[in-house]
């Protein structure tokens, strides 16, 4: 059944599952979009102060966004994202390391447009240890059942 | 020269050039990434207030991460990044179009850390029209030249 603005109400959460981040995938992933010594070269990633090669914090947000959008967001009438708040990487993510989401309703905003309303959702992203390696508020934009 | 956190003040500026976005790769990045329909589907796409394909925000956000890392934080002491604050997609980015990123360092903060110092960066993203589609605002840390 899908999601319509009404019927988002703060407090609403959503466990979205779960990806596992490759050693091959943050090689490539960090060539093309964030070639930084220590998501890039295993050798010089062990002479950082990471101790080996970490992902790039823009794999772990499109990892999580995946998890998001296919947990939450398509079974939404979501009309797509305006931005994210507060976006923070709180730990390093390692080869082999199982990315888990869960998100969170915070806020939900009507809006003068009559065709659909605001909402702030909470992404927290865990490792297989339970820590927090991922945080962020995303700013949504849903369609109204009436319209 | 690599820039060290003494180096880096308020006001500094760089333009990091540009990249384009092929059809190929905005498909084969959301199938991954951000699986939605006017990401993935070019009939559903069309059918959609997009009226067309466009690129996911975190596509558009990772090629914008590659500018800034090539044109700048890997000509600095960067030891990588905090997390991102308002990060904002503005225009829909369509196939073909050319992304241009400029940056400006807003503040810096020598903070506790004999080792390192944070930085705020803004990064603004163009289209080929010279509209902003993405704004956003790095929380980096820099390496102090003493440590």
């Amino acid at each position: 059944m899908t999601l319509y603005f009404e019927d988002i109400e703060p407090g609403l959460t959503r466990d979205c599952g779960s990806v596992a981040v490759t050693r091959e995938e943050m090689l490539e992933f960090a060539e093309r979009y964030d070639p930084q010594p220590f998501h890039t070269d295993p050798e010089a990633a062990a002479a950082s102060m990471f101790g080996g090669l970490i992902a790039s914090g823009w794999l772990t947000a499109a990892l999580s966004a995946r998890l998001l959008v296919e947990g939450y967001m398509n079974d939404t009438a979501s009309v797509g994202g305006r931005g994210m708040d507060d976006l923070r990487w709180h730990k390093p993510v390692r080869p082999g390391t199982t990315l888990s989401v869960e998100i969170e309703v915070l806020d939900t905003r009507a809006g003068d447009n009559p065709a659909y309303g605001h909402t702030e959702t909470e992404v927290r992203t865990t490792d297989d240890e339970g820590d927090l390696v991922l945080t962020m508020v995303g700013l949504g934009l849903v369609e109204k059942r009436e319209a």
